[in-house]
């Protein structure tokens, strides 16, 4: 069994990253410039929104906070998503969310110009994505695909079976792993991976235990602590965990600890491949996004 | 086994569109008004687009045609969408496939206004059914969601397995059987099924009998005759047959005859219900068009 150990991706695609730019200055290039509007005062938002704009900074990206007050309407909201789209010393920007109950996170979400929409949340990214066409993907998603590529584990002709169909996770993950690969890009590149066979299984889907068996990759996304179990997984599946689920915990400093939706104690010495929680998909989903602000401003 | 009868579905749908132009009419309401725009002169283009607008004339729709020469330049094209999508009278408008070679059909396609987009192609529409929101879906799966529905056929909790990746059938009928329903919806309106497990099989898909033979519900889009053998269909299964295949054959009136994907004669004993070829999915999508033309008018 390989642990696949997403915080050292994340620390090696920083490293690049960072060359990337140092490459771009010496080239007399403007680095990639991401801004992050964060409405209101939700402490965990503020703690996402400041690790972001410090993971800008240390590979060397230009990164802002544009900070606004919890009572701003709509429209001001709206106002500051245009000011954006038309900044062109901005390639990307995101607005944290969730965002207040009296504005629409889908009518902000798409008023971003898509070509800056580094969250790939905008329809026109996810259609991009779904049509099999080269978009700006959400991060969680983005960040498997390149663990997949970067432990070499194929998916050409294999049964993915993903588990959770949200938005973020679980649909854009299976639209892109069904796709043809772009057949241009070196074979074990991300962006070539693709052609499995793609089950996606919810809330509704019946003898969830028999389709799981079938997985040669099993990619979990539903937030429910031990949701897979030991008899679910067959010998040398690759189990990929996004959850990131409290338990309390007495004993633990925080009073908590984080595990993940597999059991993974039991599961984990059935598996070829299996990622962490903590330490697994989670470490990648900044990188991505710094991916896509790259992307972005070499868009451009 | 109960055949399909997509004719029959397909009739009974222009009379309800037609009663609805009708009530529009009564309220002094401008009727749809779709648009075709073909370029050249390809015979089966000429006849898929006067079909069109014939079905669309017949149920009480304006449709004009907007005729181009095959070397008219892409710029030329673009500024003809231009003008469709800024003429507040158009309500809907297509671009006919193939276009010539020197015309890029993905530019094309984003070019035109997502409001207006009634073939369901742009990245737009395509993100937001891959999101679960309203949206234009383009023909052949909005028709066949349409027949499911009108049948009665449950897909909660059903395995659907879709075989073939198109950008125009396989993915978008997954993503749409994926979704959660609109809970707002009747029941049984074709909106609001989903909630299936879905598998998406394609040319690089190992085991292929295996995964159908799990199916409840099997749609087969890929244009190859008798891929499908009644070895590979469980007792009791819905069959899909969207192949339109042609068949050499002397003595039928025109040299040849139609058959689909499925080996209907072999299958269709084995299953609850089965669509022929032709009278099943076929006459499904020109009424899909109608339907998406009467959305865009009325989301005005």
């Amino acid at each position: 069994m390989t642990l696949i150990d997403g915080k050292q991706t994340a620390a090696d695609i920083r490293l690049e990253l960072k060359r990337e730019v140092d490459s771009m200055l010496r080239q007399g290039m403007r680095p990639p410039h991401l801004a992050v509007v964060i409405v209101g005062h939700n402490p965990a938002s503020e703690t996402y929104v400041e690790n972001k704009l410090k993971a800008c900074r240390e590979v060397g990206f230009l990164a802002d906070k544009v900070a606004l007050e919890a009572d701003i309407t709509e429209q001001q909201l709206l106002q500051t998503v245009e000011r954006l789209n038309r900044d062109d010393e901005i390639d990307g920007f995101i607005v944290q969310l969730p965002l207040p109950d009296h504005i629409s996170e889908s009518r902000i979400t798409q008023a971003i110009d898509w070509h800056k929409d580094v969250d790939g949340l905008h329809p026109h990214n996810v259609g991009l994505t779904a049509l099999g066409q080269p978009s700006l993907v959400s991060a969680t998603p983005k960040g498997i695909r390149e663990l997949l590529s970067r432990y070499h584990i194929p998916t050409e002709g294999r049964h993915v079976v993903v588990v959770g169909r949200s938005n973020i996770v679980g649909k854009p993950m299976a639209m892109l792993l069904m796709q043809k690969p772009y057949l241009s890009l070196p074979k074990m590149s991300a962006a070539a991976l693709g052609d499995a066979t793609v089950t996606l299984c919810h809330s509704k889907t019946r003898n969830l235990k028999d389709i799981c068996l079938t997985a040669d990759i099993l990619i979990v996304a539903v937030g429910q602590p031990a949701l897979i179990t030991a008899d679910m997984v067959r010998e040398g599946t690759v189990v990929i965990d996004v959850g990131i689920n409290r338990i309390e915990d007495a004993v633990a400093p925080r009073g908590y600890r984080l595990v993940g939706d597999v059991d993974f104690k039991e599961v984990a010495p059935k598996c070829s491949y299996i990622t962490p929680v903590p330490g697994g998909v989670g470490p990648m989903t900044i990188v991505s996004l710094l991916q896509n602000t790259l992307q972005a401003r070499l868009n451009k």
